[in-house]
């Protein structure tokens, strides 16, 4: 017979204190030398100091260790049918520099909370549990996305290993290899996990934005991971003058890229204010160091696009609307808006079954919760497009992550723990 | 009896072959290495080359020649009366570098081509004819206007001899005192010219602006040389924040920006149609580049502001919008506006009587022209707050200026010269 609900949210509960100290030694470990921040760089001494730590934990819960050519580690609790498709939790493990200490770790500290559940309840799951700390989620410091989750799909894109890191300088290749990964394997695309010997996988991670706080929840069923259109380097060109141009006859740059910007604040307002979740950012926004000046009319301005959406139609019609707008405001200002390279994400939509499930078990639990489409990026999204059944639960963080003051409650982890723990009840309890 | 304007005409369009060589002599020898653009480098060697140009042709005309502490060059028709306040007339020699020919130089060109004149007519002027031919006015070469001028009336700002050139990296002072500059008499501030022997100065420049070829004059009459405010640094500070912030919750200063912009963009419109001229400029404008990217909100942009016109009060009440508008952007997004250090020039309204003259001349030569206000900065700002009656006298010119296709038609500026002489004839003559 499968435990309670309550009996689960106990034996979960009753992990609390180990729970805190293990985040409280992971933050001891990697602080800044300003005390503060948390710094866990990716395939570098942070990112290792995470390793170590969350392997002598797996180690003394008795649980299995390995490692792929990428030297991401997978813990698992094995099943009656090691055949089965195995059911994995986990996230990554790095942060970006002057961060904060749940960003990544979270997601694998609950993944061990939910095994050590099921050991606690006296489960041994139908099939495989395994608890994957991902490596290399952070972008910053080799500016490749999901190093660690492609890699262990086989899906590396080209050109990833020579990338070099923003601070070191050196390959991505050199500091994977000085952390036990299998370049060879790497350079030939070697696959660690089969999609198809993959039953779901459910990643915890804070919420990077203030909703959950706004509402008063402490977590929340991901909708899915956005799809994206990036535009990393638009150049718009009108023509540099001298200031004492009249009004009439500029094609000031100034106005062109305020004209786009504010055009695609109020594309956003209007999705907003539909219910359609989207995001435009406009990271970098620039006049040529080189040319401009107190005294001139800027005919160049660059800047980067960033948008993300739930849907891969509603992305379409976006992408349709950022270029009807630079067509405007290329007629209006008199400038050519030169949009340059584009990359793109797909959208990684929740898989329906396990939001549904993760949603049930909420309830069964008595935890108030959301959907929520928070437009991030996570290593789900790897998996969801890989085409293993997906979720994502967030807990509730205040101050928004990737910076030294992120802010987690215990409790509010725990809630999302109990939630992990219940759905892998109902999913491996024979 | 004076000559007709008749005459003067015939005096100064026989002059045409030597001006048309005279322009192309000084292009010749300032030519950058491209072939098209031309450099009279402030303090260095174009600016010397143009000297000695125009002191050859000087001493040809038989015209007495002096310098001051500053190196600028006077050119002298002495009159029957040498202690009667003089007449002066002029412009710069220098330029940007790959600038145009005639920015500056045509000024000067016409003070010759109108003591010629006096000369071809027989004229023994009443009182001293001078033309100035002025250094430094160009601010890009040490970011410090009005060099020239300033130092011949004791005004040179404190630190300006420190100043170093942006190109060599060494100081005015150095590059001064090897042009045969006095350092020590600018150090203690000696003034050449004395505002009370001046009964007026008129600058002939080209039109920086195409508002003479839109509307088919070759010449117009100067109102006077804008007064400014500037706010060098702005810088609105925002919070960065990661790209899956929702929008509610971001304080994203490149929309902040983009409020700006565009706000003064519709108070100039405003400006515009109910026939105030002014002018803005955000001729800088920026994310921080140590710190945007792709994929992060940005919470930091700086911009630079100029704002220029022709009447103190009106000038006051935009300065009064501007602080409005940032108090309103500050409401808006959540963010704060520092305008950080402010500087400002004075209005410098064209003398009212040699205004008038200057359009009795055209008139009486049936030179059709009007009245314009150009926005931009010119050593006759110096004279005019200095206190003595000014004036300027606009040439049509294609293609703006501060550019090598700056394009001066040598009939227009004869038309100018024509006015510049005929008026110097009703002052001067017996």
């Amino acid at each position: 017979m499968r435990p309670s609900a309550t009996a689960v949210r106990e034996a979960v509960l009753a992990q609390k204190s180990q729970v805190a100290a293990l985040f409280d030694e992971l933050r001891a470990g990697s602080l800044d030398r300003s005390g503060v921040g948390v710094t866990r760089d990716t395939f570098g001494a942070g990112e290792q100091f995470g390793y170590r730590v969350i392997e002598r934990i797996a180690h003394g819960m008795g649980l299995a260790i390995g490692r792929d050519h990428a030297a991401n580690m997978y813990i698992t609790l094995p099943g009656n049918d090691r055949s089965a498709p195995s059911i994995m939790m986990g996230s990554h493990l790095d942060s970006v520099a002057n961060g904060g200490n749940f960003d990544g770790a979270a997601g694998v500290v609950a993944g061990l909370v939910a095994q050590e559940t099921l050991r606690r309840l006296g489960i041994t799951p139908a099939m495989d549990v395994t608890t994957m700390a991902v490596r290399a989620e952070e972008s910053v410091w080799f500016e490749v996305s999901y190093i660690g989750s492609r890699a262990a799909f086989g899906q590396l894109p080209d050109g990833a290993l020579e990338a070099r890191r923003v601070d070191t300088g050196r390959p991505l290749a050199e500091h994977m290899a000085e952390c036990g990964a299998d370049i060879a394997a790497l350079r030939a695309r070697k696959a660690h996990l089969d999609p198809a010997r993959i039953a779901a996988w459910v990643e915890v991670h804070i919420e990077q934005a203030p909703q959950l706080v706004e509402g008063g929840l402490s977590f929340a069923v991901g909708t899915g991971v956005p799809g994206n259109f990036r535009y990393p380097e638009i150049k718009i060109i009108g023509e540099w003058a001298h200031v004492g141009l009249p009004r009439r006859f500029r094609h000031d740059t100034v106005l062109a890229a305020s004209d786009f910007a504010l055009g695609l604040d109020e594309i956003w307002k209007g999705e907003d204010a539909a219910g359609r979740p989207m995001a435009f950012t406009i990271g970098r926004f620039f006049t040529d160091p080189a040319e401009h000046a107190l005294t001139k009319v800027a005919g160049e301005m660059t800047l980067s696009l960033d948008v993300r959406a739930y849907d891969t139609a509603h992305l379409a019609s976006l992408e349709e609307r950022v270029i009807a707008l630079s067509g405007r405001i290329e007629a209006a200002r008199g400038v050519k808006v030169n949009l340059g390279k584009r990359t793109s994400a797909d959208v990684a939509p929740s898989d329906a079954r396990v939001m549904s499930e993760l949603l049930t078990s909420a309830d069964a639990l008595g935890l108030a919760t959301r959907k929520l489409a928070s437009p991030a990026s996570h290593d789900t999204a790897t998996f969801t497009v890989a085409g293993v059944p997906s979720c994502m639960l967030f807990v509730r963080n205040e101050n928004g992550s990737h910076n030294p003051h992120e802010a987690m409650d215990v409790d509010d982890f725990l809630d999302a723990a109990c939630v992990l723990a219940h759905w892998l009840v109902q999913r491996t309890a024979p």
